[in-house]
């Protein structure tokens, strides 16, 4: 049996989302086929202005749709010196709920992977340097993930951000919290051996 | 920190499908935003002609695109005169998928659920009983789901169609091919010793 080619397309534009298989995308687009004629429309309408009205914020890089973002404007995260450097703007989430920290963010475009072609140019550098300048930032917080990559990458940052006369530090490596020793693996224990604190 | 509100409309819109929790939802939205021009205006307009070409088949009730779905336009399925009753649309893909024989389908549109008020004169069935008599059905095979609701609809089905002298089938109920006899529940089990055969 051949599919109706809208039914095919609309299956087909669901699996562009990153984890979507054909199986998901095919489920999805009955959804959207039972959906009232308003859910439709919502959606529809909320992704072109998602695509419309949210771009990157000139100065940090999360996706904002103000001119500068709410971080960026907010007074009291300015004066308080922190910046957190983060590979990908989705990054920002996850330390916005777990922290209560007023800090500021910067949002690389992506890690250092020569095999791919990324390079140190190919990322968002140079604006933090100017920035680091600019904002009296006292300290910077390296937030790469702790892969080859993120490493290579917090190295290179490290270096570059050395003569600035700014506090350079890294996330700690460790035990997740509720995680069990069995489950550990060699490396993550041997880096939190090496990081053990006083109790 | 306040997320941007089109950002959150985004996330909200992916909610709306089945199965798609906040997370999901956060991690689409993002990959929206990461998704060329192209790839952007490709979905939405894949989901707005989605929802005006797509309607259902006013014959079988199968979503199509054209006036009378392909299956039902089909000439050597129509002179087959099977026809297998399936709850819900989607439900006629893993047929296509799994049997080569040429049948035709009738969509009831649900299941008898008398505690969720869905009564036989919500579902599709008149429609049903016109069909039979006028498109020359020797078979008709409920495919129902096996569940308390499916099995409902079934025995009504089977009740309202005996009058018309057409032979009424059940798929058959029995152990899943790859199974095991251990993981299989003791209803399935008794089912399958009852519809036990010959080898």
């Amino acid at each position: 049996m051949k599919q109706n080619s809208s039914f095919l397309k609309l299956v087909d534009a669901f699996t562009h989302l990153n984890g979507v298989g054909p199986k998901t995308a095919e489920r999805m687009a009955y959804n959207v086929l039972e959906m009232s004629e308003e859910d439709a429309n919502y959606f529809i309408t909320a992704l072109s202005d998602a695509k419309s009205k949210i771009h990157p914020c000139p100065k940090c890089g999360l996706y904002t749709d103000l001119d500068e973002c709410e971080i960026c404007s907010d007074e009291e995260r300015k004066n308080s010196g922190i910046l957190i450097i983060i590979s990908h703007p989705k990054d920002v989430y996850i330390f916005e709920k777990s922290i209560d920290l007023p800090v500021i963010y910067h949002v690389l475009g992506g890690n250092i992977n020569i095999s791919k072609g990324v390079f140190p140019n190919s990322l968002n550098i140079e604006k933090l340097l100017e920035r680091i300048k600019e904002e009296h930032i006292k300290e910077v917080v390296i937030a790469t993930n702790p892969t080859i990559e993120g490493e290579t990458t917090a190295l290179y940052l490290k270096r570059v951000l050395e003569p600035l006369n700014v506090e350079v530090t890294r996330l700690a490596y460790g035990l997740a919290i509720g995680s069990s020793l069995d489950y550990t693996d060699s490396l993550t224990l041997a880096k939190a051996l090496e990081g053990r604190r006083k109790i």
